[in-house]
């Protein structure tokens, strides 16, 4: 990854809103801009240089991961007041207000001292994440493409009796022995009734004939997560799922095939709804339509009703609509897609 | 769980604390006061009822799970202004100063107005759950017997070879056919000279014949978590792992030992510290002995050198004392305890 270039860039952005220095705090913006992928850190950058601020437990995985910043892990474990003092100087220091507490922001204002004064940074380095390069998006499609490997040989052997946790067990099992670094987000089983739940974690439920069942889940692999979900109709299904089931899938394709630069992300989850309203089953559609995907499982931009963003060529997102029937249960089917020049990309199609 | 009892404790607090109402924002304090177990959601609570908001996805979830708190689903998807409506004319209002980000605390100041002034609350409801009662208890039992049940199996099928991935995989595959509900944290397996990692990740490294193998994993089960490590010589070891693994574990046995109500945290700290002073490997002690175990992995109290924590009867904490030699490997050996009037209790011993 070209963390030079990442910092560059931030460093550019720290000099037109005129702060000295910012302290990154977010993780996965760590990551991003420095290579650390531990539980614990803190950076903070000025015009030129940049330290690097963890625990013990990551004195030889700092060293080893850490890029483009000076390494220092505080025997008292205060990673704040180091940051303060590794910028002591700086009058203007930006923060980032949507991810510090409330009570690091005043520690860290207290660090700092009186001179300095502290501006709320808000998506400073998720403005760089947004569009993906060509590494990001390789490390995003190997994880896709590995997340969609696994999951025929599970479907092939779905049957009624099957708990949800032993569905959910064998997908993550699958990712595992596939290289995956462990799930990068709670994998979602639910059947049946269950199916109305959006965001159904498997449960004890055994599976029935008939039943719809909604898996959703995802991998990290190089700290990069895929998202992917397929819906199966036990025993074929009857004549309702299936309206249902091909009702979303039209719904989804719609969306992709509203997707290219430049478009609004309202106009492709609105590309999903009207799919949908023309079923009959827009109100069922109780969530939004997609979002970004990288370094985080859920990040800019957001695809939904409200949303104010627009696509750009580079952008990682997930296209996943859903109808959920209180009482009857459910149906989603999601893709990961790149926005191409030319359209949507599909991984792992 | 006693939801109304736990309620009833936070509003004693809030009157001890003067305020008209607390805005609660962490989880895993929302699902103790609450029960909800989603991942998004805000509690408002006052001295005479309690509003719940979340989103769309969770609108039958949450009415399936919150207790004592009416459930409001905003339209907007934004639950701080639908919280601070909730609580219109409360005059003092405390937040979490520890879980709120800055920009939230501002928003929520906003969306209140200028005649409400926040109160910075830090853990009035962590403090409720620093003692477990009965149930909690038996739901950290049920997930550690359940984590410690399934290592046998894995152990006994270590062999050169094999994938720290692929050890991790059996682990996780082996705790959802148990019942689990998903890792509480990625699982650690380090080998050979990478267990001098103190978080090593499972990598794509395979296991030789020598190696010291670091396991260390946990389970959700009912919302509470397990925590367990357990350190392997594969192929018996030579006579310096052995040396160090006796060492550590007598750290361990020592530290249980020191374990009882109204002894310092430090103390027990002490204990494991110096059984390894005494072996000449303190140097390589780099972190805490244990932390607390509950809705979270890690919360208080901390069992570290600089803690100012003291044990209570009730209160179920980890030790897990190790040794990591950079270049040459590392050990460590972590069991969850519960502080009993007499003395600890192993859990799964």
């Amino acid at each position: 990854m070209d963390y030079a270039n990442r910092m560059a860039r931030l460093r550019a952005r720290l000099k037109r809103e005129r702060v000295d220095a910012l302290v990154v705090s977010h993780l996965p913006n760590i990551r991003y801009l420095a290579g650390f992928s531990g539980s614990n850190g803190l950076l903070a950058v000025t015009a030129d240089g940049a330290g690097f601020f963890s625990d013990s437990r990551y004195t030889s995985q700092a060293a080893a991961e850490v890029q483009g910043a000076r390494v220092r892990i505080p025997a008292n474990g205060d990673l704040l007041s180091a940051a303060a003092r590794h910028i002591r100087g700086a009058r203007r220091v930006g923060f980032e207000a949507e991810h510090l507490t409330w009570g690091q922001a005043t520690r860290l204002q207290t660090a700092l001292g009186k001179r300095a004064r502290l501006a709320a940074a808000r998506g400073w380095t998720e403005d760089l994440r947004l569009v993906k390069d060509a590494e990001e998006i390789a490390a995003i499609r190997a994880a896709v493409e590995l997340a969609a490997g696994v999951l025929p040989g599970v479907i092939a052997r779905l049957r009624p009796g099957l708990r949800e946790t032993e569905v959910a067990g064998r997908i993550e099992f699958a990712l595992r022995r596939a290289g995956g670094e462990g799930t990068s987000f709670e994998t979602l089983v639910a059947s049946g009734a269950r199916a109305a739940i959006v965001h159904g974690k498997a449960s004890e439920k055994r599976l029935a004939a008939g039943d719809t069942v909604i898996m959703d889940y995802g991998v990290w692999l190089h700290g990069y997560a895929s998202d992917r979900t397929r819906s199966v109709l036990l025993g074929g299904g009857g004549r309702k799922a299936k309206g249902i089931l091909r009702a979303v899938r039209d719904a989804h394709d719609a969306a992709i095939a509203a997707v290219r630069p430049g478009v609004s992300a309202r106009a492709v989850d609105a590309a999903a709804r009207a799919v949908l309203r023309a079923a009959g089953m827009a109100q069922w559609f109780v969530h939004s339509t997609g979002h970004g995907l990288g370094l985080e499982v859920h990040e800019a931009p957001r695809l939904g009703q409200r949303s104010r963003d627009r696509l750009q060529a580079g952008q990682v997102i997930t296209v996943e609509p859903g109808v959920y029937i209180p009482g009857w249960g459910g149906v989603r089917w999601e893709d990961v897609v790149v926005v191409r020049p030319g359209g949507a990309e599909v991984l792992a199609p």
